[in-house]
């Protein structure tokens, strides 16, 4: 940003309370609505959506909406409708919300707007893969009994949040393997030092581990997979909906599953508020800002 | 181990009951005492001290004591008198316990036995930094609302528990700084990539700081120093009493503060009590077992 | 691969020479030719092309052609005619070459034969990282009269080769940046650990580091950036024709400029002719072999 | 140094005419004596020992003496006995060299100076295991055909040389174990997640490895432990005299061996000058400057 603009920060989580000191800090003028539990003594107090027209840049939350066309706004102690906000606005403004929904941007849409995705935003996914594998070091730091330092731990997928966790755990000492499909990834996984699977043959593999940490969101661990897994194994699943592991039938064989969505948020909220700073700072300078 | 020996173990809390599992597994048969509310299927029942005068050897937990000469005994619901464990043992046999107190080795003298520290080992206290090192990084990702990756960690004192944090939490991707006294630990913590700083002069230095981690058992953090420190900063301390931060003025400046003592059973006691059992297959070697 | 084959190595240095002995070890038939320099003893002596008509497969080298119409072999004494070897060769046969140039496929086509390309192969990119990577250290460590540790290193463009060469020099203790000019790959850089700098922006920095590794194949170091580079900073450029320097330029201000291609050839055969093995072996498995 | 001093650098090579430049740009006043072959413009022209009785400190190379009581002086066309350097000092001036040998002491003494040795400074020794490990992962670039990442490492010894060698080639992606005498040091290798081996115990052990690196300086590579190294296997021995192998067997055995002295001064002669600096800057400070 060459100079200063003037930002409104709508609902959201401590992230969005993040981003908002963040923008402060860099000289911008920054106004909050719907955040109302977070103090933050520098901003501006909160009063209503009054001059939200003027606004260079409305930031919408992650997720943008709590359904019913509410803002998402776990912050605030009111409902805020979506439309109300999305009333005062003009298709000469910037607007940006994470994971924007279909009813959501149907909202903007009819009022000649584009809220336009920071979520969809590959260098975002990239950089909230380090506070997502910072969070399953500490979930399994918390639920196993054994140091990770030694630990053998697979890794299924070898994507962006896979390539990340696998570096993590073996940077602490574990010895830790990536299953994956393609030729190419686990070439990868080989070059940065981990053992190798193929994805397509885990069963019969897998009783060696103390810790399985999904990260497909396709169901890789079944029935005939989780057989075959110690019942003093860990298995986190990092994985979106529908998840990676057949949670009916790890419950019917005892294994212990912590399904950990959303970690970046959780685990380090600040650094998750400045990486949507970021890719909120390229959209605008793609847009000539 | 050449043979198989006749073990048991008394008292303790899981390191113990871990201790036990392993020696079963190795071979040797145990023997289990005030260790009740530990279900381990394959050892066999507890009952009472009956035999116990058959033991090669005989392990004690960490601490050896409760106090008021008590067994220290967590996972029993009875009061065990230690008294009454060592009147039925006898010099031939291998006694070893953890940080051996004045009083119980005295209880031990007068009765013409000896009671060996295993927590006195070098070995052990090595073993037992890389889960220090893991409950730091645990305690951090709990608290601290930014990344472990890219944040300013300070780790005061270079010895076994600070190069080993030191160096996990350079793994994980935070910019670290080794504060120590001596040339050749400063000279050490540079060659493994760490920036370095003379302890005598902190002051002045600290505001930089996401995170410092103490391993001094003396009060290196005072008020002066304290001032220094950023108000969202987080101050774990790893140092054994009297720990290295002044509480009170930490207190009154507001300065949030983690005491964080015995990290290994705590945080892994399983890999905590495959510690001591490698220091008292040492122990018993260097006895001539 | 479920069963033996009958191999032919034909041509090559001694990445094909490994690649005869891995193939060997794991069971299969494998003939030379025009390798005679390289002596294997378990492999059955190389008489001329007798036989090459029963081959499963026929492997040619990395280039496959020396230019004229021969056969890459710099380990045989005599010139080999591609023509005369693709001549005995039949469809039904899988055949394999190394950066297949037009005019050998032209050749093979012309034969109804088709040359598949295992250069081509992402897997065997990525496996070749490592090797160059290590090329560079090794450079690096010959010409620089300092240590690898602390020594201040930018990574041009951050691919394959520079991912993991970023990666290696990090590990070393050296202060890496990479630049590139895509936001995800300046996250993903970021995410590893190392400094960023965008790729358009580069002279006026340059002066600071000590090593400068380009594995850009397009000039991004022009005169205005070498004037910015410090008269003992060491150039390596990884990058195949055109390179990624000015050599010119380079030249007249006095840079040391190293043009390093094909290392992993140079530097580690033995892996990269078990690299080309994987790669064969996954081509024949798509085949249906 | 709070302030600035007169030194006088004499004899030496290149880490001596590194430490003169570093010196002179602290803003010391530095003058050089039998370094004519090198050129450092910014420092005064070397014009005999006229001015040596007003140095605050000479420094001396590393080693002091090249035997018959001559000046260490590689870069000097001439010879230059110690005495006639000496005979123009006096005990109130601070004298540094380097492995000050029983005969330069004595020459120093007779004339009552006393030589302090930089080199028995454990802060120098640490600084220069990080060269020394550099060179031999530079040697064994050089001699071996495969990479270091995936080759199987043994390091013979734990100490500075041997901690800091493993961990480089465990940072580069090698299996390193580490061999060691004492429980303690075996139990560091181990937290750093090393492999480990009792070195009483080597033969048997060692047809597995690539590469074995000896950091101890007795014997612990016999004829019946090389019978047992593959003869593919390089030796890499950094132990000073009398190092670690047994040469007339490995030459009856055909073993590789390469015997590495003296590293830091060949690897990287301008960090190793910068940690010479390091170590007088201490011992100047604890004199008193």
């Amino acid at each position: 940003m060459e100079h200063e603009l003037n930002f409104w920060v709508a609902g959201g989580d401590l992230r969005q309370a993040q981003l908002a000191r963040l923008l402060a800090e860099d000289g911008h003028t920054v106004h909050l609505y719907a955040l109302e539990e977070q103090s933050l003594p520098d901003l501006s107090p909160q009063a209503g959506l009054e001059g939200i027209e003027r606004a260079d840049c409305v930031v919408f939350p992650l997720p943008v909406s709590a359904g019913g066309g509410l803002l998402n706004a776990p912050l605030s102690p009111e409902e805020h409708p979506l439309a109300q906000v999305l009333d005062r606005l003009s298709p000469s403004q910037a607007l940006f919300g994470g994971r924007v929904d279909a009813a959501s941007a149907a909202l903007a849409r009819e009022r000649g707007l584009e809220l336009r995705d920071y979520f969809a935003r590959e260098e975002l996914a990239v950089a909230n893969a380090v506070p997502t594998a910072e969070g399953a070091v500490q979930l399994a730091m918390e639920h196993l009994p054994i140091t990770i330092h030694s630990a053998r731990v697979l890794v299924l997928g070898y994507g962006r949040v896979g390539r990340v966790t696998a570096q993590r755990f073996q940077a602490l000492g574990a010895r830790v393997t990536a299953a994956a499909r393609k030729y190419e990834q686990l070439a990868w996984a080989a070059a940065m030092g981990l053992g190798t699977e193929r994805l397509e043959e885990l069963a019969g593999w897998l009783c060696g581990y103390d810790l399985i940490i999904n990260t497909i969101p396709a169901q890789v661990l079944g029935r005939r997979e989780l057989e075959d897994v110690r019942s003093d194994c860990l298995i986190l699943d990092l994985a979106s909906k529908p998840g990676g592991v057949d949670l009916n039938a790890a419950a019917d064989l005892g294994r212990t599953v912590i399904w950990a969505l959303s970690l970046p948020g959780k685990a380090a909220p600040v650094t998750a508020g400045a990486a949507i700073q970021t890719a909120i700072y390229h959209m605008l300078q793609e847009l000539g800002y």
